[in-house]
Formats: structure tokens, sequence, C-alpha cells
């Protein structure tokens, strides 16, 4: 009884407290609001930038549950009047003309998005929206009426980050610290390993492009990571060593992009990748004549899982039998280093992989989400590279395996439309001969191949 | 007779010669619009910016009839469909969840917007679409049908120009000749009589300020001439001779704002004014600490127009029985120089235009289009002077007067709030006492004060 | 006698008013120097920007008259110590150890060095020096005694003004007015009419480039400009027209030289010139690769001089017996719009240029400063253009002609050093075979050929 | 025997190896003084900048054997003509003139001074010059024969540098991570711990700032570190924190100058200390009203030293008797941390400390080599605090005291001129009181204080 009570007393004192602190959250919250409602006023236009400062100031201080309750408010306030938007229905129903057309719009539009707007004039406006469709989509799914905030939001963003306004910038060694931290802290793929490893991604045989926006110089918006080199680099941990030694870029023949980072989550939906890889090529063409090629080393991230979905039916194709046996080496800390079972994981992987990377669509769409960007993008798939990536991530995810694709410019739009129109896949003969091996399998084999 | 079939022979030849341009005119503009369409195209993304690209060379290559039937097409083509309108606003009338609100915006959004962001994506996009707005407008008059395409522009560059996204700019003697240029091509309201002048207005004694758009680096959007002054400037000449001694902006009490300007037509009604001013009046605090007033030196514009459409009414007020005399000797050429007439009139155009901009009115708002600018801005009419604009210009509009109006920071946001909701002026006690001459004459006269 | 007292007392005033303002100015140098003393005194380090701002601003409000007793006084005090000379010669005489030379070293230094070294750490210093040099050449043919301060100066400014310092900056229409103006100023070859003239200049057929200093960042120490031409040009006129056609660049293949201009009268000495050449040849050919001369338009400023003082012996050879007669014709104003005139005076005057060019010299140099200038640098002189330069200033000093010297820089370094070495003059068969005219002639006519 | 032969063998293939690599070196020297050579020549002009960069690209590759090969080279040639510069010094004993002290002047500067300023023409020359001079000094102790050009080198590089050609450039966060490196590299006093520790140092509560020379813009000259605090900082290691919380710096009141380096061994001797710590003064000032006092927080190198060359005598004074005793438990690796040990020393330690900073010398200077360097610049000893630095090094040479030395700017220059007229040093009353403790005593003892 003692512990009940205690325990409900607990109980009590701390919902107790948590509603006070909730309280506490809402009325800050209704604060902001406040400020937000004066900003649309009329009569708050001369206030503008005052009111606005005032508000992301708050906003900014706010911690999840006063952020919470913002966005809550922010959801039920500032949307459109329905009644006025049936009215204006209406009256278009029976005048189509361009006047009514226009009520109809103004109806539709959120007055909100007119309250962005105003936000976004005070310094630091944009980067303060930005963080705030980021804090927004990290708990969108638990929050599901915040969608008409984040809709309107990504309106705006998208029309505000207009590939008109980015400005290309190469990072180097030169670049500001406060840049290059980003780098350190953004990289993905390849992860920095502090400043000596960022360094050697800076040096003379390596080059680096970001995308910023004038309104926040200090952050890259997506950044590229490239290694000038001889040949077409079949693996990535020689390009990511930072002890390898510098060469001269005048001698190298192929660009090799071997990392492409989105940094700004509040940006996400905003595609920036494509404009910065046919710019970036279009650069390092001017300064290095002798780039004869242009590829990505890229990881199939969703190679492990697709395979493992679909043991059953590979086993059953008459070359891959050994499937169930050799798989669960995969398992095995160090299968990369035994030679004996990379020979015969190798004869099977790669074609799998062929035909995982030409074949494996998800509503036509390649399932691989690497293959899907580049592929859209008009590059073409050019060859699948044994231990590519023995990173640990790279076993995990794609079997240690690395595709090379490549950008052509001459072919990149016929690419890219064959793609969107019949989406097709523009792939090497090699790939291609390599994922033969599994369809007719199947064929010989009376299966149907795994999709 | 034979003069007859010569003339429409040569009719029959130009109106064919005539057609044939016409012709030409039309092939190009559905040329372009071709290019459009396919820059809309889901296919067409990879070859986004040379479609974009190539859409705007061939538009700038135009002359006026191929840029007219360019924006006939505009108008015709890329609109939003009103089946699709219909049919989502009648899923909305069933369901006014965020679902349907969002399909009933994207119905009702012109896909036009979308192409403008697509020819947004090249390098000079953002210029090439301001100066299709200004060409645009400058026949919008007679071509009422391209109302949907300017308005969709100009949702567009509100957004785009938003004043989060200027940068303000100091403009001096160090500023690139591209960008002075501008200044002289641009100021009209005390027109620059070339480079001399120029400099004259970029001394240390003067200051100018622009906004600029990152994507618009050599165009000033709007700027701003000031002088730093001992005292309140009650004339502009003064501050326009470019043989003025310059003197030591460190013993300044005063900076008059005597020219604001617009520069690009092409984003008229994206309002700049305001910000300028305010974000100018706190530059020009940090630099000077001894400043105490800011002011204009303003013209009265629409003065003489109202003067000669309410001379009826006003010579029938006790005090103003004189002004039908005296008025027509504002037409002579050197009046302001005759001190006696000079004397007569100022006694009757100064309270007179006191009144004007006191209770002359259009619609709630004053008549004034240079009041109502610094009115709204929170402004206060301080002052009335007398030959404050002798040149033919200020004669000819404002009867060479001259108002100041005072930005005080601490009273800017209230009087603009007084402004907005009442329609309330605020001026100085000198002011008010002067245009009361007026309405306590209409009174003792019985007469209706003129609006 | 009244009269000659009256003027003799006038004259007392006079002399007595003089005497006053030449004391004042005495006082006032006097002044200065002694702040100079105290900055090269050792307690006088902490103090040593602020005696040096002292002295500098001092001296920059002096007029001619202190500014003469100021340099009077820095060539009396601030000279080297003859007696501390003198032993340390003997101390050399007697150890020619470097601890002796050293010694001597520092004895013939004049302490006026480190005086220049110590003005020259206040912002501002190195300008007010390159000024004071001028100040002090412009009027050292009457003050002899003001050498070693001039040669003083000199040998740091050459220091200072090392070509590793210097900057190569594209000039053109993004320049900062403050720059732009000082090219209107100081090109003295072919004068620049204004703004209009110089934005011509500044279009993309034609390149401007100078030299900066970053203790100087808005003076152009030199500047040359180049037109961008179809062809080799043989007339200056179409270069400076404002109205002339703008070209396309990428289409030239000749960059023509036509105005090299040192801006620094106080730099005068240091040579700037043959550096600036060479850079902006090597600038021209990344930029244009299709440029294959590069090419000057020069005058031939002391022919018509030449000319004069050798007419007597010029008559005497056989081909060149009309000169006497027809040489007046080079003072009428219009001659060389008369054909016949023309005709005449070409067949006589190219040769006679040509033998002046190869064979007119002084102590082994070409007579022609410009002919020394091209061709220590490493030109060759490539042809001699009739009717090249119809200016007043062409027709009085080149009798109209231009000369193109042509900088290949395969020979340049050859031509420079058979030059300097040799006094040998690089020139295309051309022009020797009309030099030859001349020699022959003087040849068969048994006459001494002028020099 | 066998073995003797054996060793023998190797000592003659090793000598034979290492002869033929000295051949090598002085092979390769020879080739650059050939490059240098024909760099003064006059013919040499045109071919300047090429045989400029030459011979600096051939002297960075050399190892050190080529490099002194290259320096006794330098040495044997490229000096004055002794002949000449003894014919120039009896000339100048008939006729004092300012040709024949001209032509002396000519004599003793050595060629090599022209040879350093024609290698200077060519970008990268001055860093070389500067890096030459470095590699010089480093070995200058065993090559004696190098003086003079040393020296030669000296006189250059400190005209070149001279402090009107310096940039004061704030380093922090947004400088280049190039810059930045180097100062993790440089910082000598108080090393920097990698990034993090760099980032803290450059926190909004911290400034740093550097010169910077236009010809070597990556390279700081010189840079000092600020803390701006609340107090006068008694103690390093709170300032030196990374974790320190970074604290508001508009609520500073004192700036305390923890650290300042020389980055460029190349350019010792050439003195910016003192100019760089006026102008952040000036610099602070102007962005923080409210500080009231800028000081130092400095060690006592010397006075461990001292205190052991001294204990003799010091232990005889009546107060100090102790000493020995005490003494020996500096020794001890946590005597810091003892607080008995901590106290009794104090005692001892800080009247000591006191005495040697005001009363030992060398040479009418003080023996501190930091003291020297402030008093100098005309700062006021203020406070000795006990702790002050408590890391290795601190203890180790300063016994783990530090001082403060204020920066009075109304008091610098008079503390700088009576310092070097009359070795006066400024200090406050409190230390003046601590150092009488040990004068009173040893004249109370008869001793003859320690010196």
């Amino acid at each position: 009884m003692a512990g009940i009570l205690k325990f409900s007393g607990l109980l009590g004192f701390s919902s107790g407290r948590e509603e006070s602190l909730k309280r506490a959250a809402r009325r800050d919250a209704a604060k902001a609001i406040g400020l937000c409602r004066a900003l649309l006023s009329e009569g708050g236009e001369a206030a503008g930038t005052r009111l606005a400062g005032e508000a992301l100031h708050l906003y900014e201080s706010f911690q999840s549950s006063a952020r919470d309750a913002f966005f809550d408010l922010l959801a039920e306030d500032f949307s459109p009047n329905p009644q006025k938007i049936l009215e204006a229905a209406d009256a278009y129903r029976k005048d189509m003309g361009p006047r009514n057309l226009q009520r109809l719009e103004r109806a539709v539009e959120a007055p909100r998005q007119e309250l962005f707007r105003r936000l976004n004039t005070v310094p630091g406006g944009t980067r303060s929206l930005v963080h705030m469709r980021a804090a927004m989509l990290s708990t969108l799914a638990q929050n599901a009426h915040w969608e008409p905030i984040a809709s309107d939001l990504s309106h705006l963003l998208t029309s505000w980050f207009n590939r008109g306004f980015l400005v290309l910038q190469r990072i180097d060694w030169h670049t500001p610290a406060v840049i290059l931290e980003k780098l350190i802290e953004y990289e993905a793929v390849h992860q920095i390993q502090g400043w000596p490893d960022l360094r050697r991604r800076l040096e003379r045989d390596r080059r680096c492009y970001g995308f910023f926006h004038p309104a926040l110089p200090d952050e890259p918006l997506i950044f590229i990571e490239v290694a000038l080199t001889r040949g077409m680099s079949s693996q990535v941990q020689p390009l990511l060593d930072p002890q390898a030694s510098v060469t001269d870029p005048a001698s190298a023949d192929h660009a090799m992009f071997y990392s492409i980072t989105n940094c700004q989550e509040g940006l996400r939906g905003v595609a920036f990748g494509s404009f910065l890889i046919k710019q970036v090529v279009e650069d390092l063409r001017g300064s290095f004549p002798r780039l004869r090629r242009f590829a990505t080393v890229s990881p199939v991230p969703r190679f492990r899982k697709w395979l493992a979905a679909n043991l059953g039916t590979l086993e059953s194709l008459p070359k891959f039998a050994d499937l169930v046996r050799l798989a669960p080496r995969l398992e095995e800390a160090a299968w990369f280093k035994n030679e004996e079972h990379c020979a015969e994981l190798r004869n099977l992987l790669i074609p799998l992989c062929a035909y995982y990377l030409l074949h494996a669509r998800h509503e036509a769409e390649p399932l691989d989400p690497v293959a899907r960007f580049h592929l859209k993008n008009g590059a073409s798939l050019e060859r699948i590279n044994w231990l590519g990536d023995t990173s640990i991530t790279g076993r995990e995810r794609s079997a240690g395996l690395m595709t090379n694709y490549v950008y052509r410019l001459s072919d990149v739009e016929g690419n890219h439309e064959r793609y969107v129109r019949d989406h097709e896949i523009a792939a090497s003969h090699e790939v291609k001969a390599l994922a033969k091996r599994v369809t007719s399998g199947a064929k010989a084999a009376g299966v149907r191949p795994p999709g």
C-alpha cells in the first residue's frame, strides 16, 4: 500500500510538474503565435521585421514540447477559410474567367505561406525556416495534422532554393573552417575521420564542390567529392585512404565521384544532385581537358536485403544452387579476406547484383535508391566491382560490391528520357550479359525470376 | 480610279509583307513555346537547363510582334485545367480534409508558374523573367488577356525578391562603373547630369544605398540618395548642385533623403522602399551618432492638378478669393524670381498645400502619392517649404513646394498603425495649423471644402 | 619722385609680405623636420606611427615654398656623416673582413632612408612618399642639391615596387569608378575623351590591364590598352573611334597594343612596362587561343625632329632630292587629305623612317624612345604604316606614320640579348629593305649618311 | 686483417658514395649559381622572370648539402669588389660631394642584393627568400662566412616587410583552414591541441589577430591571442581550457593578451609585435567600448634559471634563509598541489620574482626576455600571480608564476621613452614594494644583491 501510495504520489508529482511544463510550453507557443498574427495583420507592416525577429527568436528558444505546441497552433490557425474557398469555387463554376480563378487561387493559399514569407524578411530568417521544416519532418509521422504546414514550407523552399539562385563553389583547404566542419558533420556515405582525413580529401588530386544559397553562406546544401585518377576506380578504400600519396591531377584521365551528400534535412525533397553532378562535370572538363570519363564509385545499398528476401527463388536457378550454402558466409567478419570463399561468392554475387540492378523494381523503378538516382539523372550502369567497398557498411548493405555509373554528356538526355518514359535502364553490354545469366537460368528452370 | 488601284496595290503589298512578318513572328513564338512545353514535360528534366537556356535565348531575340505572339500563346496555354479545378472543388466540398485542399491548390496553380521556375534555373534566368514582366506591363493595358501571366510572374517575383534575400549595399565612387551608370540611367526624381554630377552625389557628405539581389549583381533594384547636412534642408537645389563644396559629414546633424528610385519596371508592385529607408536610417545612426533627425525633401507631385480642379471651390473661401487672379501666374516662366508675386502666392499656396496633404483623399488615402508612401511607412509630415524645388518639374507639379517628412524610429510603428487602421495622418502642429486656415474658412463661408 | 617713392614703398610692402610668408614656410618646414628627427630617435619608437602620421600630415599641407624648404632641410640633415665614412673606409682598408664591410655599408647609408622607412609605416605613407618624389622631380633641375634625397627615395621605391609585389588586374566596366577616372586622367598617348570614350575602350573586343601595388589599391601604376582585331592594325584612329562597332573577340587573330601609360610620376625610372607586356601576352594567350600575333601600333615621336635636323644631308642623296621641296608640305594642316601630296611624300618618308629607326642612334641606342623601349623588351620592328596616326600629335611628331612592333615570345629573349650586347635591332626584311634604299643611296652619292 | 680491409672497404665505399653525393650537390649548387649569374647579367633581363623561376625552383629542390654548397657559392660570389670600394673611398676622401658618395654607396652594396630583388620578381619569390633566410639562420652558427648573405637578406626583408605593407586581419572560424592550420603549427607559448582546442580559442569571447603580407597571403607573420574577460586574469589555464563555457564578450571589461607568436623564422629580427599589440588595442576599443584595461598574462621564462644561479646570495638575505631548503621542492612533480608547500614558497618566490624583474639586468636591460619585450613596448608591470601557469613549462621556467603587463595607451609613449633613455621600468606600487623586501633585506644584511 505504502509503495502504491508513494508511486501514485510520485506520479501525481511527476504529472503535476509535467503538466506545468506543458502549460508553460503552450503559453510560449501561444505567445509566438500571437506575434505571428500581429505580423500578418495589416497594421503590423511597419513593425514587420521587428515582429518577425521576435517570433523567430522565441521559436528558436523552444524545447520540443513548445515547438510541438507551436506547430499544433500553426496547423489550426493560418489555414485557408473553407467558406471562402467554397464561395470562390461557386463563383468560378459560374464564370471561369481569370478574375474568379484568381479569387479561387487566393482562397486556397494558406495565410501560412504569407506568414513564412514575412518571417523570412529578417536576417537569418531563411535558415530558421529551413530548420523549422527539419524539426517538423523529424516527427511528422506522429503528427499527420502538420502535413499542410510541411507542404506549405516545402512549396516555398522549393521556389526559393531554385537552381537559378544556387552558387557552385569549389571547397578546398582555402575554404573557411566554418564550412569545412560541416563536411565532417554531414558526410554520411563515407564518414570523414577528422581534420587530417578531410585535408586529404581536399588535396590537389581530389575535388570537392558544393551548392550554396546566398542567404545561408556558411551552409553547404549539398556537396560532392571527386577523385582524379588514372583509370576507372573499382574500389573506394584506396580513394578514402588518408595516407594515400597525392598524384598529379594533370595526368588523370578519370574523374571518380565517390560521395554525394545532401546536407539540409529541412530541404529534403528539393532536388540538387542532378544539377550538381552536371555542373561539376562541366567545370572539371574545363580545368582538365585530359579527363575522358566521369564516373561514380557507388554502393548497392539494398542488395543484401533483396538477396535475403529472394534466397528461396534464387537457389532454384541452375547456376545458383550453392547460394544457400554460401550466403551465410557473408555474415562472417572477415569473409572478404578468405580467397577461397571470395572466389566462390564472386561468381554468384556479381551476376545476381547485375540482375538486381536491372530487374528488381518497385513500381517500375529500380529497387535500389542509388541506381534510381543516377539512372534517372541519365547515367549508365557500367561495371560491378568485386570487393569495391570492404567497410562494415559496404559489406552489410552491398555485400562489398561497388558499381560504376558513367556520365556521358552526349547520352545523358537520351538516357534520362528513356528512363522516365519507358523505365529503360542504360547499361553496358557487360552488365547486361551478367544479368542474362540469371534470367536465362530462370527460363531454363521454368522459374519466375525474383522481382 | 488609278489612284485607288494604286493605293490598294500598295496596301496589298504592305499588308502582304506585314502578314509575312507576322507569320514569322508567330512561328518564332511557337518555337519558343514548343521549348517551354518540352521543358515542362517529365522526360525533359535532364535537358532542363539546356531547354530553358534555348527558350530564353530565343525569347530575348524577339521583336515586339514575336513577343506579343509569345505572350498570347503563354496566356492560352499553361493555364490551369478548368475541368480539374471543378472536380477538385467538388471533392473538397464533400471532404474538406487536407488532401483535398492540396488537390485543389494544385489544380488552381497555373503550370506557367512551374514553367517560370524552370526557366529561372539557367544563368541570367531571373533577369530575363524580370525583363519579361516589364515588357508585359508596358502593353498590358492593350492586352488584358495577359493579366493571368503577369499575375503569375508577380506572385513568383514577390516571393523571390523577398526582403530576406536582398542585400543592402552602399554605393560610392568605389562602386563598379557598370552599377554607377545604372544610377544615371534610372534616377528619375532629380535626373543625374552625367558623371561629374554623379560623382558629387557620392562625395563624403552624401550617401547612396541600394538593394541588390544576388541573382542580379549588377542591377540595383532601388536606390536612395541622402545628404548629410546641418539643419533640415528646405530646398533641393543646393543639394543637387554639382559645384557645392563638400562638407565634413561628422558635423552633420540631419540626414536628408532627397531621392528614392525604383529601378526595375519588372518588379513594379514589389515593395522595397519602406525596408530600404529603415535600414539606411539604422546604418547612418551607427556611422554618425550626431545625426538627430532623418527627414526627406519631397515633392508634392499632384498638387497643381488638384489646385486646378478645385479652383472654383477654393476661391469661394474668404481668405482665398485672390486665387483665381493669382493662380495663372504659376504658368509664367519665371514667377518664382518675382519677389512680389512670390509674397502673394506664398500666403495662399502654403496653407492650401497643407490642406491638400491632410485632407485631399482618394478612398480614404491621401491623393498625393508621395505623401501616401511616406505616411504609410510611418513618417510624419513636418514642414512645407516655399520654393523648395524651382526646377521645371518642381514648378509644374508641386508649384515649387517641397515637403519634409520625418522618420522618427520611435514613432514609425505607431504612425503606420494609425494610418493603416484609421487613415490618420501624422503631422506637425505647424502643418495642421496651416490646413486649419482652409477648413475654418470653408466653415465660415458655409462651403463644403474640396476633397 | 612721389611716384617712385610710392612704387618702392609698394615693393617694400610686397617683399615684406613675401618675406613673412617665406618665414612661415621655413617655420613649418622646420616643424616637420623636427618630427622627423624625433621619429628617427631611439626614444621615439613607441610614438613612431603617431610621429610619422603627424609629419606626413603636416607635409601634405605644404604649399610649394614650405615644401622646398622641407626638401632643403632634408638635404642638409639626414645625410651620412663624412667623418664616420672615412673612419669606416680606413678600417676596411686595413681589414677587408665582413665586419668592416658592414660598418662601411652602414656609414654610407643616409639616415634619410631609415626616415623614409619609418614614414612608410603609417596608412597612406607609401602614397605620400611616391607623391613626395614626384614633387621633388618636378623642380629637381633647379635644385641639384636635392639629388641625394631623390636618389634615396628612388632606391627605396624601386625595392618596394618590385615586380614580385605588383598585382596584374584586368580593368573593365566592372572596375570601380575611382580607378577608371585615373585612366581618363593619366592616358597621355591617345587621350580619353570622357566616360563614353572610356567605356568603348573597355568593351569586349578591347582589353585593359594595369599593375597595382597593395599599398595603393586605387592607383594604377601603369596600364596598357589592347584591341583584339582581325589582321594587324595599320592605323590607330579606327581603334580609338568611340562609335566603332564592337566585334566578337573570339574571332580575333591579333592583339594590338595601342597605348601604354605610366601613371605615377613619383615612380619614374622604376620599369614596369616590359613585365606588363609579357604578362598580358600570357594572359591573352590563355583566354584567346586563336590569337596568333601580339603587336603594337606605335608612334615614331622623334622622326620629324630628326628629319628637320638632317634635311641637308638627306637631300643630297639621289632618290631624296625632292625632300626639300616636299618636306614643307608636312606643315600644312590637311596635307594628309591631299592624295597627290601623299603619294609623293609616302615614297620618301617610309624609307627614311625605316632608316631612322634602324640607324639613327644616340650612343649606340636608337634615337627614337619608343623604338628603344620595345626593341629593348625584345620586340621586332615589323612594319611602317602610312597615315597610321592622322591626329595633330601624330602628324607633328611622327609625320603621321605608325609602326608595328611584334612580340614573338620565342624570340623575345634572343632579341633582347642581341640588342643589349650588340645593339642589334630585330626587324623584318621589309623594313630592312626600305632602310637600304637610304644607305645604298648615300654610298652611291659618296655621302656620309645622317646619324 | 680481413676485418680491417673490409672496414676500410666499407669506409671507402661509404666515403666514395658520400663523395659522389657531395659532388652532385656541388654540381646542383653550381648550376643554380649559374642561373643567378645569368639573371644578374644585363643581357638576361628579358629572360629575367624565367631565370629567376628556374633558379628558385632548383634551389627549392635542394637537400641540405646542396643548399649549403649554394650558400657557400653565394658567399664567395656576389660580394662587393674590394678594389672598387677602395677606389671609391679614395675618390670620396678627395671630394666628399654627392656623386662620390653615391659611387661609394654602390661599391659597397653587394650585387647579392640586386640578385635577391630579381629572384623576388617571380610568383612565390618572396616566400622562397623568407624560407632561404630561415634555412641559413638554422646553421649560421656553424657557417659564420654566410653572415654577409644573411645580413643582405635581412636588410631587404626588413624593408619589404615594413609595417606600412602589412595587413591586420582578424582570425576566426571563418578564416580559411590553410591559415588556421598554421596557428596550430606555430603557436609555441601555449600549444594548440588540435582543431577543437583551436576552435575554442576563436569563439566570440576570444579574439585572434595576425599581420599578413600581400605576397604571402596564406602565412600569418605574427599572431596574438586575446581573451575578453571580466577582471584581470591571474591564471592562464582557465583561458586555455577547451571546455570553458563561452561568455558574452559585450560584458567583458578586460582584454587579456595571453599569447603572441612570431611565425616566420626567416623574418627573425623584423619587429612586428609592438605594432600588432597597439593596433589590436585600437581595434578592440572600437568594438568593445566597455573594455577598461588591456593586459597580458605572461610567463617569466628565465626566473628559475636566475634563481638557481643566485641561490647562494639570496639565502644570505634575512627573510630568504629558507630558500635553500624550499627551492628543491620546485623539482617535485606536484608541489603546486601541496597547499602547505605552496604557502611557504609563495612568500619567498613572489618578492624574489618582483626583484628579478625589476633589478636582474643584462647590460642595463632586464634579463627576462618577456619583460624586455613588453617594457620596451611601453607596458607597465602590474602584478605577479601565484600559480599563474601550472603547466610543466610554466613550472620549469617560471616557477608557475605569471605576470600581468598593462598597456595604457596614454602611458605607452612615456614608458617607452624612459625605458629606452634611462632603462627605467614602469611598475605598479605593489610590485615595487615586493621587490623592496629583497633590496632592503640585502642592505640590512650588508650583502650585494644579485644581478
